[in-house]
C-alpha cells in the first residue's frame, strides 16, 4: 500500500515504538502537562519521521496512535494512525529535518523554566559545567513566530545550524531540542530545563560567577568525546 | 424514587464515573492537597449537576460516594451519598450551572501559584503562547467574597461571562475554572497552574516581554478551531 | 507484663498502627528527607503515647517498630520497639501530651517553607482564605530553643496555648503541630507547608493584599463548624 | 583471576549491591536527573571501591553492572562491568578514597539548589538546625576545578579535611559528599540539598536570622552522639 521495502517497514515500526517510549520521559521529568509537547524521530533511510498524534493523553500513546508524516509534515496515508491529525507543531518538526540532515529527533515541550526564559527573551547564561558539557555555552533565544507556516521551523534552524546547543528556546513560546536520535532530543530537552531551572534559582538568589571561554571549551570538548560507553549516540 | 427516566439514570451513572476519577487528575498535577479542591459535572438533559462529598480524602472517592444536586446546590433525597454533605463549594457550583447554561464542569483548586496571584489581587499577563492558545488572554481576577452565600456564584459569573478566559482567581482565594465538559474545566485547573507558576517565576527573574494583541488574537483562534483531534470536546 | 487492660492493649494497637500509617503522608506530601520527622498520637484512656523510632527509614516503619511511652517520654520497658531509641523529638512531644490534655496528636516536620519562614523568625500572614479557614489567623513563632531539655516543648506550648493555630513554627527550626488526633495533627503539617509555600511565593511576585479581620473571623468560625462530614475528628 | 581472597570477593559483592541500590535513593529525592550523578562505596578490607558506569541510565543499573576500580580509579580487568567505561568522575572519587582513608562512600550530584550556591561561589550559610545538626555549620565551597585531571579530587580533599561539614560545593560545579559508608554519603547529599533549598528560599524572602555558634557546636556535637539508634553507621 505504501510501497515501502521490508527494510523501511521495520524501521518505521522501530521509530514508532521508540517515539511512544520516548514520551513517557517527557511525564517522568516533569516537562509537560496535559497534552503539551511532543517528540518526533526520522526514520533511518528513508524521507520520512514518526510524530504524536495532536492532543492525545500520554497515557494514550502506543506505537500505532503514532503518525508517520512525509518531510512536507503530512501523514502517510493509508498507515496506522494517519486518520487522526498529528501535532500541531508538525510543520516545525518537519522543516527541521527537511534543513538539517543530521538531525534524527525533535522535542518540543513548555517545560516551566526554560519557558520562563523565553517570556523574558533572555538566553541562558552559561554559569554551571553541567551546562558547558552539554550545550558548550549558552542556550540561545529564537525569534517570536507563531504557529500556522514555516517560522517556527525557520526560526530554529536559523538559530541552531551551526551552534554548539543543540537547544532554542523560542520567544515568549518555549524551547525546541535537536539530537542525532530521538532519544538524544529527549535528553536535551531534559537538560534544557535542568540548566533553566538551576541558573534561574542560582540568580535569583545574587551574582552569578561565569566560567571562563577556555573552561567552557575544554568541558565541552571532552563530554562531546569522552563522556559515556563507546556505544552511544551522543555526537 | 427519584421519578428520573432511563436516560437520565444512564446519564447520572456516566456523570458520576467521569467527576469520581476527575478528581484523581487534580492529584496527579498537584493541584490539591488533603481535601482542598472539587470538580463537579453536569448531568446532559436535566438540571441536576454531580459533585465531590465535603472533606473526603482524594483515595476514598468512588462513583457512588459523589452527590447527585439539584441546580439550587441541594443533594437529591434517596440517591446514593445523599446522606453526606456536598463540597462546602457547592452553592458557587450550582450558581454557575444557573446562570451559565453553556458550562458543562465547573473545577476549584487552591494551586500554590494561582493562589499566589490571587493573593496579590494581580491578574496574569499572556505573555507566553501556552496562554495565549488557553486562555486567550490575561486570566482575570474575579472580586473577594467569602463563603455562604451566592457571592463566591456571581463573582464567578461576572467576571467568565464574555471572557475569553475559562479560569477566574477569585481574590486571596484561588482559581475557578469553568469548561464545556468536567474534563474540559480540569484541563483549564491544570493550565492555570501551569500559566501561573511559569510567568511567576519568569517575573521573579526580570522584565516580561509582552505578547502582541494582534498574534494573541490569533494564536486563541487558531487553537480553539485546528488544535487536538475533530472529536474532541474542547470549545 | 505492663499491666494494662484489655481496653489499654487494644488502644494502644489501634494507635500504633495509626501513628504507623500516618508517617506515609508525611512522605506523600513531601514534608520529609531521610528520616527527618515524627508523628506522635496519645492512647486514649491512658497516660501513654505512641512514637516514632528514631533515625529510622519511613520505608521501614510499621505497627510493631513504634514506640510506646509514658507521659514523660519514656518507653514502656517491655513493649514492642523498647528496645529502641525513641524519636530524638521525644521530650517536646510528650510535654505537649502533659501540659494539653486536649491534644491527640503531635507533628513535627522540617517542611521547606515552614523552615524557610522559621529562619527569618516570621510570622506567616493570613493573605489566602484557606489559612482563615485552617489556622484563623497568622501562623505564629515559636522561641528559639535547642534539643535536649523542655524548652521547646514549654515553647509550643506557651505559643499555641489559646492561640486559633494548631501550627506554631520554632525559631531556625521547623514545624511543630498539634491536633484533637494524630491524623488532625497530621492534617495541620501539611497545610502549614501548603500555605507556607503559597504565602512565600506570592510575596516573592509583589506586595499581598491582607483579608479583613471579620473576614478571617467568619471563615475560621463556619470551617471549624461546617466544613466536612458530621463524623470528623475536626475540633 | 584476580587473586581476591573469599572474604575479599565478598566484600566486593556486599559493596556491589548496595552502591547499586543506593542510586534509587538520588533519582527518589530527586537529585539528578539522565544519568548526572553518582554513588561510590570503598570494599573494606581492600584498595578497592565499586562506583557506576559512565552515561547509564538509573534504570540499567544492577550490581553487576557496577564497576571495580583500584585507587588509581582503573577497573579492575576481568571483573564483571570492567568492559564499560567507570564514571567520568572516578578520578576524583579515587583521590578521595587515597587521601582520606577514613572515607568509605563519596557522592556526586548536580542537584538544583546546591549547584545554585555553587554558581554564585557562596558557601550556605547555617540559619536551621537541621543543618547545625548535619554539618555543624557552613556548607564550603571548593576551588573551581575542571574534570581531566587530580584538581577535581584534590580540591575535595582540601576543603573537607578537618572540616566539619561532609559536604563541599565545588564552584560552578555541585556537590560532592562523603560518608563513612556510602549510605552515609548519600544522606549527605540528600540534606545538603535540603539545606540549600531551604535557606535559598528563606533568604529570598528577607534577612535571615543567625544560629548563635554556641548552640551550632551543641546540636552538632548532640547529633554525632545521640540521635539514632545505635547501631547506626554515623559518625
Amino acid at each position: 500500500m505504501t510501497g515501502w521495502t521490508d527494510e523501511v517497514e521495520a524501521a518505521v515500526e522501530a521509530v514508532r515504538a521508540d517515539v511512544a517510549r520516548l514520551h513517557a520521559e517527557l511525564v517522568r521529568y516533569g516537562l509537560v502537562v496535559w497534552t503539551a509537547g511532543n517528540v518526533s524521530g526520522r526514520v533511518p533511510g528513508a524521507d520520512l519521521f514518526v510524530i504524536k498524534p495532536s492532543g492525545v493523553s500520554y497515557d494514550d500513546l502506543t506505537p500505532e496512535s503514532m503518525i508517520v508524516c512525509d518531510l512536507d509534515g503530512h501523514a502517510v496515508p493509508g498507515t496506522p494512525g494517519s486518520e487522526r491529525s498529528p501535532s500541531s507543531d508538525t510543520a516545525a518538526h518537519a522543516y527541521v529535518y527537511r534543513e538539517m540532515p543530521e538531525v534524527g529527533g525533535v522535542v518540543h515541550t513548555h517545560s516551566t523554566y526554560a519557558v520562563g526564559w523565553a517570556a523574558r527573551n533572555e538566553e541562558i547564561p552559561c554559569v554551571v559545567t553541567a551546562m558547558a558539557d552539554e550545550f558548550g555555552g549558552p542556550v540561545p533565544i529564537g525569534p517570536f513566530a507563531i504557529i500556522g507556516d514555516d517560522s517556527i521551523g525557520r526560526g530554529i534552524v536559523e538559530t541552531l545550524r551551526g551552534h554548539r546547543s543543540r537547544a532554542v528556546l523560542m520567544a515568549n513560546h518555549g524551547p525546541f531540542t535537536i539530537g542525532v536520535t530521538a532519544k538524544d532530543a529527549v535528553k536535551a530537552a531534559v537538560m534544557v530545563e535542568d540548566v533553566a531551572r538551576t541558573v534561574e534559582i542560582a540568580r535569583q538568589g545574587g551574582p552569578l560567577v561565569p566560567i571562563p571561554q577556555d573552561a567552557i571549551d575544554k568541558l565541552y570538548d571532552r563530554y562531546q568525546n569522552v563522556y559515556g560507553q563507546a556505544s552511544d549516540d551522543r555526537r
